[in-house]
């Protein structure tokens, strides 16, 4: 692997002044880093250069069979002026098993690693300070062979795109609702569920918007055999407070293995919780529900980090949740996890990763 | 919807020279169909232009999220100097129940079949003229928002590309080798199979590639939930004759509705055959091979139009089909479709489209 060429942007765009109203994935910084497959070639030209549009042939492999795989995490400012970014070597391993998945060549992690402090300290002016607010950390990988033809590429180009987002809480932690997802599939065993790659969220995308239009926020997905067992929401893995045990559903092949998700169980299981990894029907939920045993429901990942969930709909009946209210589990989590990123509490994990 | 611009290129490709080397979706004409839609405004600025590289932001969702559908037909050379297309507006209505599932929002389809005919026209010298050779044309539309997030998208490109191809069978009809798949799932009722989308292609890509290892051309894929039920071939839907009765699964919402295979259905119901769309599983199959009662087997498409499988693998048992041969079934089938397709036989059900 050869080092990294940087080519600095001559003009700098403004940054967005008002950093209550960064939003989500909407700005993006001066400059991003890209890399080239070619086959018999391997990986190469690792640069950093200004950021800007991708001359992409209309037949690119990418535009017409979806094999393109990608990662999100965030770097954070804290308040003493360090940048921190999240386990960003879990990122990379993720991202490497969605590649062997979708057939895409495999690719150096650590140098990945390196590749993204580099690019991050470029740009650590673009970090927000403001309560919640981060840096969103897009690495992708897509097929850009100019022919049709349904097989593997031979030509990929890796790149990491990066873009300062608000606090996804702008009034504070708040729990959301969530509709069971009933008709829709997501993703099945033996497919891709477990990638974080671009056809499973091509497939939520209607169940997705139809849960909106009733005004839910996210959709909790079944599996898609018996459509029974509990998956995943959108872009969270979810976790039930059932008595006094954490029940997360397992990685069964069909969800993503979430990172925050592993860091909850992490962080449970040292306070001395019960956690179960395991299958876990709607049914279960809902009975659970009418025994008063469902004591907190919450989505984990990188966007909301816990995102507490007030109101689950399946089908006629609505289970409220901890009278609507942030559960005690959820906000200890949330305190805990967002004080490690934001540097806040020590990092007794060993999670964090400095860009000095 | 407004009129169509032309602005065409003033140097134009050299052609391939070798129909015999044409391949497949591997070279490109001089201009292509392009059309955006932006919220609010529709779809607007229908325009051929010189084909080239899109300039796409890498936040492009796209890019991410494969919100992409795409179709694939094809227009051939007549002996006689005509150009015939295939049941384009098939394609066309296909496409938009391939957007209504992708949430992309819908699109004229007649005004595009004429757009396609002034694109065709423009372009009618790059139809070669060699035995079984065409130009194969791809409509497809791509979801263009720079902007991260899961949701759709509020502005897409709808565009057109085409690209002479090379006779599917060089050596004439020949019979191809199938895998059946037992690992991998390509789609799952409840989700996207039934459009012609990315994510379809993208889950295919693994279990392809492992077919091409052990020699296969083709993968047969099983219905995600039982993983038992016939589905249909990467880019072809599959036929089975049964004693005298010709049987093809039916459209359940997994696996794309072919033109192609409609129209052998609607050849083979005026033939006075018996023909069943149904479930029908692999031990079916494998009952009536053992009985001797599997006569033929053949994949229906618009690559292939018919591809005659010889040889069927489904975990250690090999199917050899008709002694490997084409069966006659087939042949005539293939005969009457490539008939009407080029042109050589009365268009007797109106299928065919003359450009002028
Ligand atoms: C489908 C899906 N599930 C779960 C997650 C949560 O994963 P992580 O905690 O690594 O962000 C995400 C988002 O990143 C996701 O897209
Ligand atoms: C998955 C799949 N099934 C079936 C077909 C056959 O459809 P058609 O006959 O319309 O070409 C295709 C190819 O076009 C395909 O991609």
């Amino acid at each position: 692997m050869s080092k990294i060429t940087v080519n600095l942007a001559t003009n700098l765009k403004e940054k967005p002044k008002d950093q209550s109203k960064l939003g989500f994935g909407q700005y993006f910084t001066d400059h991003m880093f890209i890399m080239n497959y070619d086959e018999g070639q391997g990986w190469h030209d690792a640069r950093i250069v200004p950021y800007g549009p991708l001359p992409l042939d209309p037949s690119a492999m990418c535009l017409h069979y979806g094999q393109e795989v990608f990662e999100g995490l965030k770097a954070y400012k804290t308040q003493d002026g360090r940048i921190l970014m999240f386990r960003p070597d879990q990122n990379f391993k993720r991202l490497s098993m969605s590649n062997e998945r979708m057939v895409i060549p495999a690719f150096d992690e650590e140098f990945m690693v390196e590749a993204l402090i580099e690019l991050v300290k470029i740009e650590k002016d673009w970090i927000p300070t403001a309560e919640g607010t981060s840096l969103y950390i897009r690495p992708f990988i897509i097929a850009v062979d100019p022919m049709l033809g349904v097989h593997p590429a031979h030509h990929y180009l890796f790149m990491i795109i990066l873009s300062p987002v608000g606090s996804y809480y702008a009034g504070g932690l708040a729990p959301v609702n969530i509709y069971v997802e009933s008709n829709y599939v997501r993703a099945v065993k033996g497919g891709l569920g477990f990638a974080k790659t671009a056809a499973n969220y091509a497939a939520s995308l209607k169940g997705q918007a139809e849960a909106e239009l009733h005004k839910y926020s996210q959709v909790l997905w079944l599996d898609g055999i018996e459509r029974k067992y509990i998956e995943e929401v959108g872009a969270m893995n979810i976790f039930f407070v059932i008595g006094d045990e954490l029940v997360t559903p397992a990685l069964n092949g069909s969800i993503l293995p979430g990172i925050t998700r592993m860091s909850v169980i992490e962080i449970a299981k040292q306070w001395g919780m019960k956690v179960s990894e395991r299958r876990i029907s709607i049914d279960e939920i809902s009975a659970a529900y009418d025994k008063g045993e469902l004591k907190e429901v919450f989505g984990s990942g990188t966007a909301a980090v816990i995102s507490p969930v007030g109101h689950l709909k399946y089908n006629d009946k609505i289970m409220i949740i901890n009278n609507g209210k942030i559960g005690a589990v959820s906000q200890k989590l949330y305190d805990n996890l967002t004080g490690i990123q934001w540097g806040k509490l020590p990092d007794t994990f060993g999670w964090t990763v400095e860009v000095k």
